[in-house]
């Protein structure tokens, strides 16, 4: 297991701190993008980006590169579709919007079931059960964790980047056959933005929840998509900002 | 002034969210990036970024685009590199690697000098100091401040990404003929990413602070190019990762 964090010293007394290293992902041997993030679980994150991005439907086979190259990750192609097409751009005055970027998400997932619906008090109390024991050492790592609708804990993963966190979780789900991820809640430790309602849209999870606030445009992606967005959730709180339909009023 | 929040309605309430949109970075009128970001600000943004990057190193005109599209900014060119020229890659079997990154930092920065010296209550408090005036509405922003050595802000701002924040500070700062950064001081409202620490070695800032946890690959960096790291100045306390010869004890 690689290490999530190293010890430091400061001010004459020593600290753990996250480890954050760069990884570059690699299809077919050739080099596709690199992420900053906490070694381990580096297949999952590879396979979870991918699918995130709509390069690949289904796992993939991943893993050390032919020569053993440090930090690298290389997953079997072809890609769906070329990495390299540009994103969001428009080619008229009317610039790009994020209308623009709703859309490209629209072709990317499918319609999110009716399933599950929630107690309210579940919903706020999820953050508790998100166990992060590398941020508990050094309160410097973003966490998601997958729930089912009973509230068990499927998966927790940990990350400098919360995008990376969701994306080892994605990863590990699509590798045992849980994505989509019809009737599942997804619990991210942070702020809920564009990027992380997008990856849990076209990962098929109907229920994203954050301890934090949410930006604009994810509640017009969830708002568009059928996600229930639910933010601040401080325990005895939360926020349900779109389609509360899934939400049971205690 | 764009919006930088929006009023929603939720649990038959309204709250404040901050707006998320993308922007588009063209260079003499070619695309070159997308990044979502909060409003405002767009030509600091847009000049920040591309120094961070070196691909620029003085101020250039930038505005709106020939064809006014929305959420696009246009800079002029040329630009010192290809922009398309990868980061951290290797060919050899030793992989990609946190010093690869390092090195290439190196390359980007100016040695820094040994000034400013400053009061440990001083680092500690900062945070205190830096304005977030739309994360009070929305609890959903990053924040960067640009201090000079008496702890006086200079500027602030705001946005749904951290680096963005950074960013905008930087840009401003090298229109109004501020970059190098020497004497001054970077405080950011949150973590400490190596992404962080980069934009500011890259501006020639001696003293970075952050309200929350470094990363190994932040400490790394700033080790190497002379940069006072501080985290988690919570007002009374700050932790001096390296480079401690700036700080004065009380």
């Amino acid at each position: 297991m690689p290490h999530t964090y190293i010890t430091v010293q400061h001010d004459g007394t020593e600290d753990a701190v996250a480890v954050e290293e760069p990884l570059e992902i690699r299809v077919d041997g050739e080099p596709l993008a690199v992420t900053m993030r906490t070694p381990g679980h580096d297949e999952e994150l590879a396979l979870g980006f991918l699918f995130g991005e709509g390069l690949i439907d289904r796992p993939r086979q991943a893993g050390p590169t032919d020569d053993f190259a440090a930090n690298t990750v290389d997953v079997e192609g072809p890609l769906l579709r070329d990495p390299g097409a540009r994103r969001f751009y428009t080619t008229s005055s009317c610039g790009v919007c994020g209308k623009g970027a709703l859309e490209e998400v629209a072709v990317l997932s499918e319609p999110l079931g009716p399933e599950p619906v929630l107690d309210r008090a579940l919903l706020a109390a999820l953050p508790q059960r998100l166990t992060q024991p590398t941020f508990a050492k050094t309160g410097g790592l973003h966490a998601t964790g997958l729930f089912d609708a009973a509230g068990t804990l499927l998966y927790a993963r940990e990350d400098v980047g919360r995008h990376n966190a969701m994306d080892k979780v994605v990863g590990r789900a699509l590798l045992d056959g849980l994505v989509p991820l019809s009737g599942q809640i997804l619990c991210v430790s942070g702020r809920l933005s564009f990027e992380l309602a997008q990856k849990a849209a076209v990962a098929g999870a109907p229920v994203l929840v954050g301890v934090s606030a949410p930006s604009s445009l994810a509640i017009a992606l969830a708002q568009e998509r059928g996600l229930t967005l639910c933010g601040f959730a401080r325990g005895q709180t939360v926020n349900v900002y779109t389609h509360p339909e899934r939400v049971r009023e205690g």
